[in-house]
This record gives structure tokens, sequence and C-alpha cells, in this order.
């Protein structure tokens, strides 16, 4: 056969590429486990950078990450990725120093925020509805895994009415209004789903709450060591070394945006970009947030869900600024590591020593939510006044916190083709209805980005995860080996549940042993039952008295609470028969019930 | 000077055009006033028609409104548009004949559905709830109106917290789910949000229905008379006519969608369509559907609550289907119009007898919200066949409902460019934080579209008015004299609360007759305070006896009910009080007082 002839019958032969769209982290992997499977791989980015939300800046004074900063434990897939590419991590500063809490206008600093905020800032029984609100998430959390994890395949009445709840309903539920009883635990949860999502908790769907804080290993791990370490050098090069290890006809043709893609011929999908050209692929794999989707013209027209997602999925508000400075300021004296949280406000909620070994100072602050709209419509000056202000106040040092060498911040909110931060969200209705369009393919076209992943949801380790889930499946269809796995999450949630089941006990002997020592009395908890606790006081020389309290969230605690109470205290049985019947009537009113059953038993001796 | 000099020189002094993106009723309005004053208009539809969400398809049977088909009293903006473009309108079948009701599996043939709804198909405490609430749309709706009227500008806290709250929110807090009590009241409002939006109350803000409804002349007018009549020949010919006015150069330039709008040279902004050649013009008007805004790539990026607002307000669900017969078959025997209301089941939702005058006989019906977008995955035949089963059922001709001659539907759904029907909505949170940015004009740009409308926002009357509130602003900067105003929409709140009111009357007198009637007894409603109701029904040779009740849904309503109460019956003064001290603690459980004040009272005598 004539060179000429071999030549174009390989050119007909030749297997028709993958089309990636997008070269943020979730489409640098699936182009990258494409390729190391034998399957060409085209890989279209609209941006002039791969790395999409994650975005390292080369600052004169050290690499800034506007996007994607950190790392924690239990995101494998990401670990797993750092040292396949030999990157290296940084610990944050942590509990070596004290951490920094500003609440109801006061600072405190502390070792453990978690711990001594249910110990020491709050009143026992409002810790006590906190720890429990916060099992309640693990519980329903656990509900959903436990349905095949993926919320819109249920047909569970209870996560279905879950999706017809914003957080703030299951808020109101948990800690109603009375009065300003419960304003803390309020504040406490809707900054709970702030700081993650960047939306308000009367903006999110319940169902999408759980679902979000199930995936990422449940609500301490995603709150606390998600937090717990930087990237040495930046995100952003887990994109770049990827990008460069793929053969170069593959790697990431920038300033592209895919602008349609024509999915109507059974044998190929036609992929067109902005350079003009139509190409012809076997498959392609879409590996941005969804809202963008949208933005690509389909011909044919995809099932109406594919095209509503996109309009129900806005990106959360996440202003991440930076500050230099000369010394680590807040570590004179106080000896601060430089992790704040800061409940109340309308300035920065957090701020983090970013450090890197060698680097300059660096402390990086976030405005989320409501906070951070506000803040977006301002010049950066107006930020960076603000920000310092707020610094200065929480540790102490307003003078060292306004003399920074260095300002760096970048917003996401109008970043054309991801515009928001850090991730999509669902207001209610939106999961159970459309959230079979999140990943599920359609014709050749398959779904990547971190919003489809099954594990750390919205986080660099969910983006990785998608990208590899996404190149299995175009890989099954291609008649190829799968890739191998990536490493499990491993499941904390139990030891998590443990830890706060000890903080719950350890309270109760701090109360006890303040007890003992400030007013020399004996003090003996001698039941929790949830909802419930009685108090016994022993002062030597006085009658015993006893103290019992009730915050009753559900019936079925108060029925608990009977059984023990009847159990306990037969003698009482007709009272408590009358005090409990009187409150099964008031649903909600439940908590009303503490003076009574105070008044009702109070008076008695008790040994 | 030459003439080619000359034609140089007219060239460059040429003014600038204004740039119309989208040829829909608000594109087309504000393309008419600009031409009409004299300026220059280059407009731009993405579609291969002009219309927009107004869609005419001549089938053979007929003409076929696939979008907008109904207009009614207020609207007069679209009114007077009719009558300038010599457009015929036909009353819908109405109060002549009866309309069909189906509730709780039940059918019910009626004169008035709202009026017999309240007298016979509900408990009067029931019916007293629901005019209460609706009472309470009214009311909240005057505050936002006299508050400017775009709740994004208030500083009112009550407003911010009802864009905090969905519909179904509010729903239970009018509603409490006690047992089934108020199970049929639950229903209703369900429908009546997802009736016009086509999105469920879970899924809505209450501050956006609120301003959605009273935009819309209040929850009676907009539920009601607003679909008194069909547009004879379609809706879609008005744009069609206006297009046809416009000077041949400013006629919509079809299959040309905007791709992106630079407005960085503070004299002028350069439009970019689809044919890619950029032009420069004066200012723009964007006169499409939100969530669309974003298809558009701006230069500079617009301040970021421009890219959110996109972002947050999904498209509802409505599909309109169209059923011809050979005869009017509803009529026959039943004598029914053809405008049934479906509050249950899983199927269409409402009709309407559509046929012009000299057409073949048109039922046409709607899917809406969640049902809506189940229907909406399935195929055409499926949608036919199923709501043919319901139309048979509720008409009671099942055979007659199945030998339709012909069918005709449109998905709005995936419809490029427009996506889903019939307009934008806003999910708690949305209208006060982006609300700004509906309609403010940013640099060049203007916007217009029903969405951005002051006046029936969501309806075509709302796409006239903001098609003429942006031509006026764009007028203005042009210093030209802006165009007359439009007709004001009457103000008939005042005439709908009457009414409501008259039937509240109404109601008590029929449960007075009808006492009166069957149990030979005197019936006397002697008292009515906001969820307080005595009756006194004396029989004779018998002691009279009082029927107490109460369904307070507000501190106010007791505190007002306690009030008359001491008056009326001083020496129960002792008694009454501590029943309403043990009212108010319970909050929300006030509605359970009703037992406990009958118990009190009812066995005293009272003349
Ligand atoms: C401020 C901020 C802070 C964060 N903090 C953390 C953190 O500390 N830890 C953590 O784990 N995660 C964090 N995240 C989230 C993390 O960045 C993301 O989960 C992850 O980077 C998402 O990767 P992705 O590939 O799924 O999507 P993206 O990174 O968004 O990539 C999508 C890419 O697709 C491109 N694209 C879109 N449309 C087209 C088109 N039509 N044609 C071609 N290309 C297109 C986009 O330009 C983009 O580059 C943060 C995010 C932000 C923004
Ligand atoms: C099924 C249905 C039933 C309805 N029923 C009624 C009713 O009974 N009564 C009533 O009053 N109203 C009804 N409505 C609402 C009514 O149709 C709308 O309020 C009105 O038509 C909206 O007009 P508009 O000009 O604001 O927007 P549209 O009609 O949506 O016009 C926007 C136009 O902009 C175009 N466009 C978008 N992006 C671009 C771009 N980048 N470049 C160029 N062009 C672009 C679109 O293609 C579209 O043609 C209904 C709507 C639907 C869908």
């Amino acid at each position: 056969m004539s060179n000429y002839k071999q030549r174009v019958q390989y050119l007909w032969q030749r297997p028709k590429p993958v089309v990636v769209v997008g070269a943020g982290l979730s489409g640098m992997t699936a182009a990258s486990y494409l390729t190391q499977a034998g399957v060409p791989v085209k890989l279209f980015e609209a941006l002039d950078r791969v790395g999409g939300r994650t975005y390292t800046e080369q600052d004169k004074l050290g690499p800034v990450d506007h996007g994607a900063g950190y790392i924690g434990s239990t995101q494998t897939a990401v670990e797993a990725l750092l040292e396949e590419l030999n990157v290296k991590t940084h610990k944050v500063p942590g509990p070596d120093l004290l951490y920094t809490l500003s609440w109801g206008g006061k600072v405190y600093y502390m070792e453990n925020v978690l711990q001594e905020l249910l110990h020491d800032r709050l009143e026992w029984q409002e810790s006590a509805a906190i720890t429990q609100a916060i099992g309640d998430i693990y519980q329903k959390g656990e509900i959903i895994r436990s349905e095949s994890g993926d919320p819109w395949n249920s047909k569970n009445s209870e996560i279905l009415e879950w999706d017809k709840m914003t957080v703030q309903n299951w808020i109101d539920s948990m800690f109603p209004r009375i009065g300003n009883k419960f304003d803390n635990a309020r504040t406490i949860f809707q900054f709970i789903c702030r700081i993650p999502l960047g939306v308000e908790a009367h903006e999110t769907s319940f169902l999408y709450f759980l679902w979000y804080f199930r995936n990422g290993s449940g609500l301490v791990q995603l709150l606390f060591p998600a937090q717990d370490k930087i990237v040495v050098g930046g995100t952003q090069q887990l994109s770049e070394k990827m990008n460069a290890q793929l053969p170069k006809r593959s790697q990431a043709q920038l300033n592209t945006p895919v602008l349609s893609i024509n999915n109507d011929d059974s044998s190929k999908v036609v992929i067109t970009p902005a350079d003009g050209y139509p190409i012809e692929a076997e498959r392609c794999i879409l590996a941005m947030t969804p809202h963008t989707r949208d933005y690509i013209a389909f011909r044919p027209l995809l099932s109406p869900m594919y095209h509503k997602l996109p309009q129900r999925t806005p990106m959360g508000t996440t202003i991440k600024i930076h500050l230099f400075y000369n010394e680590k300021f807040w570590r004179v004296g106080k000896k601060l590591n430089g992790n704040a949280t800061i409940f109340d406000g309308d300035s920065i909620s957090q701020t983090y020593d970013c450090t890197a070994p060698g680097e300059t100072p660096c402390l990086q602050a976030f405005y989320v939510g409501e906070v951070g709209r506000r803040m977006a419509m301002m010049d950066p000056a107006a930020r960076e006044k603000d920000a310092k202000a707020t610094i200065g106040k929480i540790f102490g040092n307003p003078e060292k916190a306004n003399a920074n060498i260095g300002y760096s911040e970048f917003i996401w909110e109008n970043h054309p083709w991801i515009g928001g931060a850090p991730t999509g969200t669902c207001a209610p209705g939106t999961l159970t209805c459309y959230g079979n369009a999140v990943r599920t393919p359609t014709g050749r076209i398959h779904f990547a980005s971190t919003e489809t992943a099954q594990d750390w949801t919205g986080y660099m380790d969910g983006a990785i995860r998608a990208g590899h889930r996404a190149a299995s499946e175009v890989l099954k269809e291609l008649g190829k080996p799968e890739p191998k796995p990536l490493p499990p999450v491993p499941n904390v949630i139990n030891d998590d549940l443990k830890m706060l089941n000890d903080m719950v006990n350890a309270t109760n002997e701090k109360v006890n042993d303040s007890a003992r020592e400030t007013k020399n009395n004996q003090v003996r908890v001698c039941s929790y039952s949830p909802g419930l606790r009685i108090t016994t006081i022993n002062s030597p020389g006085s009658n015993p008295t006893i103290r019992i309290s009730s915050s009753f969230q559900r019936p079925s605690d108060m029925e608990q609470a009977q059984q023990f109470l009847t159990q306990r205290f037969g003698n009482l049985s007709v009272g408590l028969e009358k005090f409990f019947s009187a409150n099964k009537r008031k649903d909600k009113g439940l908590i009303a019930g503490l003076n009574k059953l105070q008044e009702s038993i109070a008076a008695i001796g008790l040994q």
C-alpha cells in the first residue's frame, strides 16, 4: 500500500477524541485518566489559564491562593494527587497557640473553639440543645447516605420533606424564637450554613445542606479539619502540572470556550468551540459548575431538567482577601495562631494564618454570604480598610493590623465562566426535582465538576473524584478498562459523634466541678435524657435541692423523659401525667414546660 | 462640498442607534417608542421569529397560543395596544354557564368558584381563616406598595423578613399542621402560588409572591379576571404588527443573538451579535428574561449583582396544551363553560375554553409546577392521554373527551433563550439582595422584559409597561421628550376587599339561614372579631346555647378578642384572663385554644 493510502486509512480509522470542557481540577483529572488509558483527548478552557476555581497569583510578596486554598483530613483524593505530583503541604498554625473567637461584641482566646464555646460561653441548656442539633444533622445525613446517597433517587417522604425546608426553617424548629433564649444557637447555625456555602440559611435547601455536609465527612470535619493545611506554592499548580503531563495535542486550549454541542447523531457528538472549528468526538465531559452549562447551546435540546438545573444552582458568595505583614503580630504577647472565628457583625467572618514556610507573613480572611454581597459592591480599598479594622479589634492590636505591607484580593462574584464562590448551591425544591441532571449522562454527554461529586462535593477533593468518575464512565462506554479506584473517604462519622458525646460529658463534669469548688456543695448530675436534666445539690447541713430543667425539641424526647421520670419518681406520677399531657397538646411549645416541671417537683427532697 | 464629502460627513455625524436586544413584547414596545421619537433603532432577536413568550402557531384547526393567551381587567396597557393595533379580543365563556371544581376526589359545578368554595365546600372556620389569609396578603401587598413599590429599596424590617420566608412558611404560619384541620386551606394557597408562577410554595420567596400579586392588582384580579379574554388571532400578532410598523432597517434581525456587550467607553456601548459585526450604539436595552442576560459576555464586567441576579431567577414551569373537538361537549347537558379548577391530583390544574369566534372548539389546559416538571419529561402522547383522562372525569364524559380531533402543545422548559414559563421567579433572599439589578440601568445598559415591570410583572401588560419605561429612560438620557405615559392601572384593591368582606358576611348569613331552616332554631352570629366567633342558638322551649370558636392566627387577634370578651362578659373576666395568659405563652399553638375557650364559657347562658 502506498504511503499516501496508508495515511488516509489511518486518518479514517483514527479514533475520535473525547472532548473535555473546562480545565479546572475536575476536567484536568478526567483528561489525565483518559490519556493514561490511551484515549485521545481534546481539552477546551474558556479562561486564559488552567485551574478554574484554583487560581494562584504570584504576588511580589509570595504566592496567593485566590480560590481554593485549604485541604484537610479525609480528603484522600487530593492527598493522593499531591503526593503523585510531589507537591508539599503545610499545616496551618493550630492548637499549640490560641484560637480567637469574637462573639456578642466580646473577644475570647481559647484552645479549642467548639469545645470551649459549648463549655464556657453558653448556658448548658443551650449547649445541650446545640449538641443535640448537631446530632440531628449527623443522623439525617446517615439517612440520606443509606439511601444510595443521591437524595433525588429517594422515595423517602422524610427526605422529600427536607427539600421543602430552608436551613432556616430547620433552625427555627430546633431553636424556636422564644424571646432571645436561643439567639446564640441560631447565630451559630446560620454561621455554619454561611461559611462553607457562601449563602444564607434562609436561601438554602435543608436537604442540600444535609447532603453537602454528609458528603464532606460530617459537620465537624467540614468545619474544622478541612482547613488544616495549605498547599505550598498554591493549589493551581495541581492543574498546571497535570496539564504539562498531557501530550501536547491534549493540553488545554486556552481562551476557547465551547459554544455549542450537537448530539443528534448517535455515533458521535460534535463540539463547537469559539475558534469556530467543530470537532467530532466520541463523547464529551462537561467539567464546569452547573449554572454555566447553559451558556452552551445544545442541539437537539437536552431533556428539560438539564436546562432547568443550571437556572437553579446559584454560586455562593465568598470573598477571600490577603494581608501581608512584616511580622506575625498576632503571636506577640497573646500567642494567637491567627485563626479567628467572628460570629457577629458585618465584616469578615474568619481569618487564617496562611503563611507558607519561608514566605512573608500573610493573614487571609473571608467575607461570606450577605455581608460578602454587600462588600463585593465596594472598592478594594474599602474592603482592605474594613478587614483591618476587624483584625485590629479581634487581635487586640489595631496599630499593627493597620501596618500591612501588602494587600491582595480577587472577586469571583462576576468572574466570567465561574461567577461566585466556592460552589453552586440549591434552594428548596431543586435537588429532589432536578438532582437527576447533576451527573446522569445524557446521550454522549457526561458531567464532572465538584458539584457532581459524591464525596467532598464543593471541594477540590470532590472535583478530583468527579473527574475520575466521569472518566471511568466514558472508559466503560469505550470498552476500555476503568482506572483504579481512588482512595475511599475514611468514615469518621462515629469518631466525631463520640467526640461530641465526650464533650457533652465533659461539660457535665465541668458544671459539677465548678459548682463543687465555688460553692462547696455536692453536685451530681443524676440524669440526662434528651432535653431533660436533673441536678441534685447536697450542701452539708442544709436540705438537698434538685434542679430540673427541660428543653425538649421533639415529642419523642418528652416521651422518653416521661418514662424516665415516672420510673424514678413513681410517687409523682399523677402530677407528671398531667404536666405531660398538658404539654403534648402544645406541640412546638414544649420548651415552655421547663418552669412548670420545676414547680411541680423542685420542692420535694430527693436522694 | 462634493457629494462624496457630504456623504462622509453625514455618516460621521449620523447619530448612533439604540440597540434593543430581544423582540418579545417588551423589546418591541421599546423599539416602537424610540422609533416614534425619531431615534434610530437596531433590534436583535435570537429566535427565528418575533414575539418571544407570545407565540401563535397556525395549526390547521386554528391559531394556537402556546405562550401568553389571556388578558383581563386592569391590564390597561395591553388593552391600549390592542386598540391601537386594531386587534380584537373575545371573552372566555364565564358565569352564564357553570364552572367546574375538582376537589378532594369529587367534582362540583358552580356559578362562582371562589364564593361557593368558601360558602359551601368548606367549614366556616376554615373559610374564615382563608378569607383572613387573603386579607393578610392584601395588607402586606399595600405595605410593599407604600414603600416605593420596590422591596429591594426598603429598610422596613418586616419586608426584609418576608424575603427570608418561603410562601410555604407563610402558609404554615397561617394554617399550622394540626391534624388535617387546615389541609384544604393549605392546598388552596399552594395552588394559588403554583398557578400564576409555575413554581411550588416551598420554592418561592414570600416577599416575591406578595410583590408579584400586588403588581398584578391583587390576588383576586390576578387569579380570576386576568384570564377573562383571549386575543382573536393570537397574541404574537401584537409583536408582528409592531415590527411591521418599524422602518425596515429597525425591524428585528432574526436568528441573531447578541453575544457580547462592551461598555468600557463612556461615549458609546458596543454590541456584538452572532453575525459577528460589532455595532456602536448610544445605549442598549436588554429586553429578555433575567436568567438569559448572563448568556451575554460583558466587558468590562458589570457590578457583581448584575451577574448574580441571572443565577437566581429560574423560570417557572407551565405547560399549555390544546385539544380540539368537533363540539363543545362540556356544554351539552351540564351546561359547563369549560373553565375548570382542579385542586388535587397529579394532572392538569386548570382548563379554559379558548375557542375564538368561528373557530374549531378548543379546550386549553395547564400542567404547572412540580406536576409540570414530571409531565415535561414524558412524550406528547402521554400528556395528551393524561389530560384527556382528567378532562373526561371532571366534565363527566370520558368518551367525548377522548374524541378530540387535534392536539397541540409546546414545551417552554428547554426552549432556548427563554427556558420556562411564564416568568422568572425568586427564591428567598434574591429580591432584597439582588433586586436592585432588576431594572436599575448600569452604564449605557438599560433593562426591559416583563420581570422588570412595576405593574403586572410577569404578564404581557407588564412587558409593554417595561418596554415603555426603558424607552423613556433612554429618551431622557438622549435629551428627547419622553413618550406620553401609559394608562395607569386602576386601583381595584378596595373593591376586592369589599367583595371579600361581603362574601364573609354572606357566609355568616348562610350559616344562619341553613341552621334556622334545618333545625328550626334561632341562630345569631353575635360577634366577629378576627379569629373569634360567637353564635347564640335560641331554640324555643329550651335553654339558649352559645357556640364559641377561636382560630387566632396572630397574637394581636387574641388581644382584640380578649378585649371584646372582657367587655361583653365582664363577669367571666377572671376565667378569661387565665385562659388568655395561658394561651399567650404558646405562641404558635394559639389555635389549640378553641376547645378550652369553649369549655370555659359554653355552659353559661347568654342573652
Ligand atoms: C474563593 C474560593 C475558596 C475555596 N476554598 C476551598 C478550599 O479551601 N478547599 C477546597 O477544597 N475547595 C475550595 N474551593 C472550591 C474549589 O476551588 C472547587 O471545588 C474546585 O476547584 C472546583 O473545580 P472544578 O474543576 O469542578 O470547577 P472549576 O474550577 O470551576 O473549573 C471549571 C472550568 O471550566 C471552564 N469553563 C466553563 N465553561 C466553559 C466552556 N463553555 N468552555 C470551556 N471552558 C469552560 C471554567 O473557565 C473553569 O476553568 C474554593 C473555591 C473558591 C472560589
Ligand atoms: C406558557 C405561557 C403562558 C403565559 N400566559 C400568559 C397570559 O395568559 N397572559 C399574560 O399576560 N401573560 C402570559 N404569559 C407571560 C407573557 O408571555 C410574558 O409576560 C411576555 O410575553 C414577556 O415578554 P418579554 O418581551 O418581557 O419577554 P420575552 O417574550 O421572553 O422576549 C424576550 C426575547 O428576547 C430574546 N433574546 C434573549 N436573549 C437574547 C439575546 N442574547 N440576543 C437576542 N435576543 C435574545 C428571546 O428570544 C425572546 O424573543 C405567559 C407566558 C408563557 C410562556
